[in-house]
């Protein structure tokens, strides 16, 4: 769509420039939290930081008749005195928490509209996790009807409509509600962006293997076009693997809530100020105050100076991913940052799920140079899958074929570890050439059981082909089902 | 001994105080190294960076005129004009780079001497990798032979003196290298440290199994008291490593050098700047300029900012990892780090050999919290090997028991991924109790292995016993071999 526009791609990741009126936006990027009614650090400040968009709550200015005149009278951007772009959310929030709200979408939609919002969002319900499947699909339904009404008062708008998409943690819900809104946004004409909402309550609950599905199931429909913001999240422990699924947006209310109770953060988590003995960061707060001089400082010193570290911290993870896809070398940082808890290793494993990995095939378009290992999650990138459908294509000439797991000897075809069967004319080559692994001795069992899978597979590809094996001890006892046209010498 | 105490430990890793003449050094540290020729980043500035001692080369001061007056009269200390302490190199390096050197051992330590450095260093042979062991012996008696010369001088000064440990890759000379400088210290009475010299070469070949391989085998003999420094070792990727394999101290040209050569440090490892779009880093350099504003600069003012992140990221290295032995959370650090590269992956898996084994079981004193799963690389801590032989002596009052996979429900005991069997009454207590781990669907096989292995090892150690076992699916295929006195239910 023309105003999402991808320049860079890597893994299901993606750099894009997101255009709105108060300027082009280059995503991945997060969206600091400004509360209208608290000063902290101000939307002005946020640039300092890398910040090039913010967003507000509507529905407090909303309710605030000073905030409200203000915002009526210079527009949400004059009320926070900013030039960055402005997102609003519409109190949606305040409905999972208390219940309900005194507003209803048109009212709120409508408000948005008026205060210059460059990105309004609709009244929707956010389900909460395990909800049962009836109640899930009342909300999504209501939540469809207000974003098309919302949509109607956004048609032909230069700012953008937020369409979320729910539907609790039923898969086929958060397929459908996206499917949906993806149709709302091509019928009625809006600039959008795609939410993925009622996210928190999982994060806080450690059910990251359920925010990962529902992450890929609603890609697995959403056209490449469409922008996805992962509502609510704005820890950098989440950022990398976010965006190698195909998230572009996050906001941080985190930043601030965490550092007002002394938590630090970093891209493995939270730590807790009291038990910090040395700040493992070199942001200017962190080069010129030890944590014991931190803790002696007045709370609200203190909490604002936590604040600025958290927000150069979570900038500086969006500058390490950018800088990872465009060298596409997503993979090899998700795969370290996933270590930040042992939950998002298990989450990131649902990649090895046959419809994940094929969706993950599918778009991952980054033109690697070098496979890097960095561990038993490395197996299941697209590269090794894709490695073995084109050997395969490869043509033999001949009836006999001498197969190696050693290098540096003469032969037909290599077996390398994690990729398999490696034609020797292909061994100067991505991903399998380029692959910088450790040898076979060193490396983990199920890297040498990921190689046989792939080597037993093609073996059965070239029935009417004769294969000697010649293997190193390690790979022995690995080797002992092969079928009849393979012998192991 | 007393020049060096040891306040925290964990894993093999340790803080500790370093007393020399210029004070007291808390370790592990870097030392940068200040190029006596060449005006840089000046000593005085190290400070700012976190520094609290750099490194120089007497050897390139002894054979300047101009140099040398200078720091016979006012000290090398004087000479750099800082008041940090001081370590000297004696020109080993230039015997290894251009195979001779213009001064014996005994001028260049009395040299130190004369100067007032806080470390010297006697002019060690650095025996190349590979060499046959006649040769690697021959250099290493030389080595040893001068280091007793040197400690002669250096006996009952306040002065530190290293006592470099040679050996080439041969491990069993490494060992009587070793052994053999802790005998000199003891014997003669100097405050020594104790360097691991030779490791360049294999750290230009990324031979990281055989670094890791020689640092084992040393801290294999050396008494815990005995400061380490890896000599030459000053790239952030090793250093967590490292430490987490005892060693105290490094050194760092490459802060310099490759910021000379627009090279950029990480701890994930290095990059050129012509690739760069974004700094991942919230340094004052890294906050203040982009890639592409600092391609535009002249060379020198880039080499000089460089080298200013570069050393940034190496001290904010240090603090992770002081950091993470505070909070016994090493090993976590460790099992992150390594995904730098895939032979670091390779070189850590060396623990999973038995000797390397128990003597980390043996030297890891972290009295740690939690067991904070990263991958399979944790399943070869310690705290996996020590439950195994744990809960062997916790006694069985009765003849049959059930083990359950699932904590939900009741059980005398219960199997648990990684660990292996759980008395229930142990279930709340660390680690398997405080173990956040996948649960057994997600897990990598290899976790469940190693809990079938410890879980066969118990079964038979209570051979009088009997055991039913109630095993979710995913356990099953690893139960297939279980002895007479069990049952899979």
């Amino acid at each position: 769509m023309e105003h999402f526009e991808i320049t860079h791609r890597d893994a299901m990741g993606r750099i894009a420039k997101l255009e709105t009126p108060h300027g082009v936006i280059e995503t991945p990027t997060l969206m600091p939290v400004i509360n209208p009614n608290v000063e902290f650090i101000s939307a002005k400040e946020m640039k300092k930081f890398g910040a090039s968009m913010v967003i507000t709550n509507s529905y407090i200015i909303y309710r605030s008749p000073q905030l409200r005149d203000v915002a009526i009278e210079k527009g949400v951007h004059g009320l926070l005195d900013t030039d960055l772009a402005v997102m609003t959310d519409s109190g949606s929030y305040q409905l999972m928490v208390y219940g309900d709200v005194e507003v209803n979408n048109r009212e709120i939609v409508e408000f948005q509209k008026t205060i210059g919002s460059d990105i309004a969002v609709p009244l929707d319900i956010p389900t909460p996790p395990d909800s049962v499947i009836t109640l899930a699909e009342e909300d999504m339904k209501t939540t469809l009807e207000r974003e098309r009404e919302a949509a109607k008062l956004f048609s032909n708008e230069k700012s953008l409509l937020a369409l979320p998409i729910q539907g609790s943690t039923q898969p086929e819900l958060r397929r459908k509600s996206a499917e949906e809104a993806v149709r709302i946004a091509e019928e009625v004409g809006v600039k959008a962006i795609f939410p993925i909402g009622a996210i928190v309550p999982l994060l806080d609950t450690y059910r990251f293997v359920d925010v990962v599905r529902i992450v890929l199931e609603v890609k697995s429909v959403l056209p490449a076009w469409a922008p996805v913001h992962l509502f609510g999240v704005g820890h950098p422990m989440f950022f990398a693997m976010s965006v190698a699924l195909g998230c572009d947006l996050f906001d941080s209310a985190a930043y601030a809530l965490y550092a007002k109770d002394d938590r630090y953060l970093t891209p493995y988590g939270t730590k807790k100020l009291a038990e910090m003995h040395y700040f493992p960061c070199s942001c200017s707060v962190c080069s010129k105050y030890t944590p014991e001089e931190m803790r002696r400082m007045k709370k609200g010193e203190r909490a604002r100076l936590i604040a600025e570290h958290n927000l150069y911290v979570c900038f500086e993870e969006i500058k390490a991913i950018k800088q990872a896809i465009k060298e596409n070398t997503l993979f090899e940082l998700v795969e370290k940052r996933i270590r930040s808890h042992p939950y998002l290793v298990a989450a990131w494993r649902l990649l090895r799920e046959e419809k994940y990995a094929k969706l993950m095939e599918l778009l991952d378009a980054g033109m690697k140079q070098t496979f890097f290992y960095t561990g038993v999650e490395s197996l299941y990138r697209p590269a090794v899958t894709r490695h073995a459908e084109r050997v395969k294509r490869v043509e033999l000439n001949g009836k006999e074929f001498v197969i190696s797991t050693n290098m540096l000897e003469h032969a037909d075809l290599y077996l390398r570890p994690a990729f398999g069967v490696v034609p020797a004319e292909l061994i100067e080559a991505y991903p399998a050439g380029h692959a910088e692994m450790p040898p076979a001795e060193y490396i983990e069992e199920e890297a040498l059981k990921v190689a046989v899978r792939n080597l037993l597979d093609f073996l059965k590809f070239h029935k009417d082909k004769k294969f000697r094996i010649r293997a190193e001890d390690v790979w022995k006892p690995h080797l002992n089902n092969l079928p009849p046209n393979a012998t192991l010498e």
